[in-house]
């Protein structure tokens, strides 16, 4: 069994989002695992493999992933809460990419300076000269051949936890606890298509009809977890599990981008006293808050947006300081 | 001595609104006034009429004002808290005008039941053919003629309770106090620039530097109202004057469009513990919240200003429900 439902494309790399009717996010990417060895999982949930395998050999891949973008950024949480910073490099491209590619506009000459690139779209077509689809991130690219392995990113926070299970820190969290899998599995397949994508859904909803339908789905989800989190520290009970890396890399965009940009205006994340206390938890272990850059966060929404956003203004707002402050979840 | 600083031109009808570098708002419009008598004033602090006056004749003019424009609701809150409502009747466009003029969809027929025009532009021409200028409301109209007579919003509700004294109702409320006229005035005049058109100034800038510095002036001004109501119960002492008035119809719709349509994001007003408490005091007490619709508040901005809302969808939130809560404000 593994994590199908939250199998997608990040898409945010598009010139244009609006979609008439309904948002549907594109599902089609590269399908490459990186493993333990070729062909072989850690996992013990999953048993034939059907994709391409590639070994987790330690400084064979970098992981690009921009700071901006929520789906990278679990990527970079498990990779820090796993101790893998010395196996795996990290590239991180600017928060305004253009329509073509993300690119490494931040880094000095604007390239690179492992793999030695200025657009990853160079990574995808080395790998594939006709490529035809988005240039996402995350993506784990080659060291050597500059080539794009995968941009699955379910996949990749998945495979960073089994399949480099050897490079891991000696005090790594348990990120996919066994006795949990199966419920955690639906958690995370609803954080998944309600919130995660369900803000997305909102903003890039096409018409009336589709916004409002998407703003009740994505309500009833965030009052489910408000319940749920009341009683609980984090979503599976006492400790840290990969669905909290997955429901954090939302709420920590949620004020200051989702909330006015996509019109998830109901309420904010600090009017949600659980979610709230939750979100400001996370924010606070290190590995979550330290990767959060409010700055590229909100240039990227707004800037690259412009369809919702012609201005390309970007607010001065949230005041922010209230993530710092005491949350006092650990009583729970 | 009048409030000729808060004397401007509401351009919510016009098709564009962003204005390279800083917006300015159009202060040219109708300087007619209608008062005791041809001539007289009973403003102690008004001497020589300057403009055209008409009498305060009771039942000779209609005040037609939308629901969903902060300048109109002004003159329906002062209307009411006067008791004014049977010698002056009021005629109300729906939310979402066109590019020529707000527009009496509401009413049966498309038609004002009184004036039986469709478009409130029809009045502005039946007295000047060739009205160059935006079809602004509040605007008061002649019943008999069809006619406008002014569109000048401050001195609408300055003159609604100094001039229609004798058509108050007995217990009335003393919106302009003669102890603290002058330090009113100032406080009006910063509530106008800083707060009523600070919104304004933020949602409709045409850069990101202008729009930094526009939200630089609201939050200064809106730290300076909060510790100015945190002691005291309403803007002026312990009483509601014309100044509240003037403050309330900007925060009734701020976390409503404001927040997110205009980028006033720093905080939402219910982060804001004086203002917020003041607002729902002054929503509480009839002749206020009563003659605010959300809906069509949120319809207008959301609908009208294509430029910054291209999709023209309107959001579901904020959740409104707070405006009810207890505001303890009385303790003051």
């Amino acid at each position: 069994m593994t994590t199908t439902d939250d199998r997608t494309q990040a898409q945010d790399w598009t010139p244009r989002y609006l979609e008439k009717g309904g948002f549907e996010r594109d599902t089609d990417y590269i399908p490459d695992r990186i493993t333990l060895e070729e062909g072989r999982s850690q996992d013990p949930y999953v048993g034939q493999l059907e994709s391409r395998t590639w070994p987790a050999t330690p400084g064979r891949y970098r992981l690009v992933a921009a700071r901006a973008c929520p789906w990278a950024n679990r990527s970079i949480i498990v990779r820090e809460l796993l101790g893998l910073q010395d196996v795996i490099s990290l590239g991180t491209p600017g928060p305004t990419h253009d329509a073509r590619s993300w690119v490494f506009d931040l880094d000095p000459d604007e390239t690179d300076p492992v793999l030695g690139i200025h657009r990853l779209q160079e990574a995808y077509l080395n790998r594939f000269p006709d490529y035809p689809k988005g240039i996402t991130v995350p993506a784990m690219v080659e060291v050597g051949t500059t080539q794009v392995v995968t941009n699955d990113f379910p996949q990749i926070t998945h495979d960073l936890f089994f399949e480099w299970r050897d490079h891991h820190r000696p005090d790594a969290p348990d990120l996919w606890p066994a006795d949990c899998r199966e419920e955690m599995e639906e958690v995370m397949k609803r954080v998944y298509t309600e919130v995660n994508n369900g803000v997305y859904r909102c903003g890039f909803a096409g018409d009336q009809e589709s916004y409002d339908a998407a703003y009740d789905r994505l309500w009833t989800a965030m009052d489910w977890l408000e319940e749920r989190l009341t009683g609980r520290r984090f979503l599976m009970g006492d400790t840290i599990t990969e669905a909290d890396v997955r429901l954090f890399t939302t709420l920590v965009r949620f004020d200051a981008v989702y909330h006015g940009h996509f019109k998830c205006n109901r309420n904010k994340l600090v009017e949600m006293p659980a979610l709230w206390g939750y979100a400001r938890d996370l924010f606070q272990t290190p590995g979550f808050g330290d990767t959060v850059d409010f700055e590229q966060v909100k240039q990227h929404y707004y800037v690259v947006h412009t369809d919702i956003n012609p201005t390309a203004i970007v607010p001065r707002g949230p005041d922010l300081s209230g993530w710092h402050t005491p949350h006092h979840r650990e009583r729970l």
